[in-house]
């Protein structure tokens, strides 16, 4: 089992609870080595505070997240994007972040090609990640969950992204979230296929059964069903030797217990399920 | 776009309006030249006098919903399980259907191996494939969503499909469901790897954004974001011209209206949106 100190708090975890600066804060107090915050809280706290707070921290940031959400119905709604992203890659170098993660967006408003979206994606990664490679900051690519390809991926296995990555060249990887890709068979191989070099990131939570809700339903790595241990044991086969980053979206439950009793749990859990 | 009259009725999408006799009378009555139904009305109908009845109907029986969920936790379990499919396919061979659809069941309670899960199924539709040819009833595997592949089916993908048809030979195939596979890249490849020999059945339904529930959400054509015209054309480049299943849970909206208005509004979007 892993060891509890290696684990990131992803903040959207406790994000009903704390800001940046708690969360900070947190992990520090709970012994965590890594944060990944998310661009929201991140500006809610002004950038160059963060930057300093986690610096003083002694905190590795696992990735900003995220930036992404390329398709856009117009070219100037994209370039808008691309615009934003520039700005997202600006704020992780600011963290020194070891990568921004992508989500990378799904159909635009009113679309049903989602060929054409994932062209877009393309596109957009390729513009971005140009700009990613002179200031040395990694794109991470999280291939989602098939059930957001609509309206919040549309890259939704690790072979996609892949494929991507062989397109378009060095300072592009992969965020692999157990979540999204414990159902895949071919997993195990993408794995193989991505190597050290590309897997950039580890993100875990578990898979409920029942899950109550598309999003908002993630459980405590132990009470569903992914075997993480396995995939985890894939990631280390490849040398991914990174934080392990906790990532629970949980309206029902985690977002209303007291965020230390969280982080406890989630340090417990990381020991002992994954 | 389709013709109308090529429309089978999943009895899944009129499910808490009509029982079998008022399905049967309600294509008849509409001009929908086929009818899907689930077991469970099926018996309460009582299978002889059902198949009696979509006899004089004339209707087609476009496949028997369903067999299938064949991991068990013990070897008990799972041979309840494969005698339990054995009925199925009596059942698909006195209503004369075109297939038995195989939703082929998930993680045995208590297991994390998808792996395990995923033999159990090879096995069970080996064991069952035998039996099935003897009595000329044609498999179709159906792949699900992978959003089901915890509990429900753990053969999420074409890839997946065509691979166990490929291995296990004659007499299995494949049904299509626009809601399962809709976000696949690899959705037209597969389909044409499969070919018109496994094309057995074609699903449609709509997904909708945002969809509010992992089961009982699904729309009606049109309503939501799948381009069904793009992969009903992948199907028939294949030689597919069987009819067009309709397959709609929702709990919150087409479950509660008239099931003569379902049965309308179906007819004019497999006009309008297939």
């Amino acid at each position: 089992m892993a060891d509890s100190a290696l684990t990131s708090l992803n903040t959207a975890t406790v994000k009903q609870q704390w800001n940046l600066r708690q969360c900070i804060d947190g992990c520090v107090r709970h012994g965590i080595q890594g944060i990944a915050p998310w661009r929201d809280i991140l500006h809610a706290m002004g950038v160059d505070e963060a930057a300093r707070a986690i610096k003083d921290s002694g905190l590795r940031v696992t990735g900003l997240c995220r930036g992404g959400m390329f398709p856009g119905a117009t070219p100037a709604q994209r370039q808008a994007n691309l615009d934003d992203n520039r700005k997202a890659v600006d704020e992780a170098v600011a963290l020194n972040a070891e990568c921004l993660v992508l989500v990378v967006g799904g159909l635009p408003d009113g679309s049903k090609d989602i060929a054409a979206a994932r062209g877009q994606v393309r596109d957009g990664i390729a513009y971005l990640l140009e700009y990613a490679r002179s200031c040395n900051m990694p794109l991470a690519i999280e291939p989602l969950h098939p059930m957001y390809a609509a309206d919040r991926a549309c890259v939704n296995t690790m072979a996609h992204a892949n494929d991507l990555c062989d397109e378009l060249g060095p300072g592009l990887g992969i965020a692999v979230d157990v979540y999204h890709l414990w159902w895949d068979p071919d997993l195990e191989q993408q794995i193989k296929r991505a190597g050290r070099e590309r897997l950039l990131a580890f993100h875990v939570c578990d898979w409920l059964v029942p899950t109550q809700d598309l999003l908002l339903d993630r459980g405590m790595m132990g009470d569903g069903i992914i075997d993480i241990p396995l995939i985890r044991s894939w990631m280390e086969k490849q040398g991914y030797h990174g934080l392990i980053e906790v990532e629970i979206f949980s309206a029902g439950n985690w977002w209303k217990r007291e965020a230390d009793e969280v982080l406890k749990v989630m340090k417990q859990r990381i020991r002992e399920a994954v």
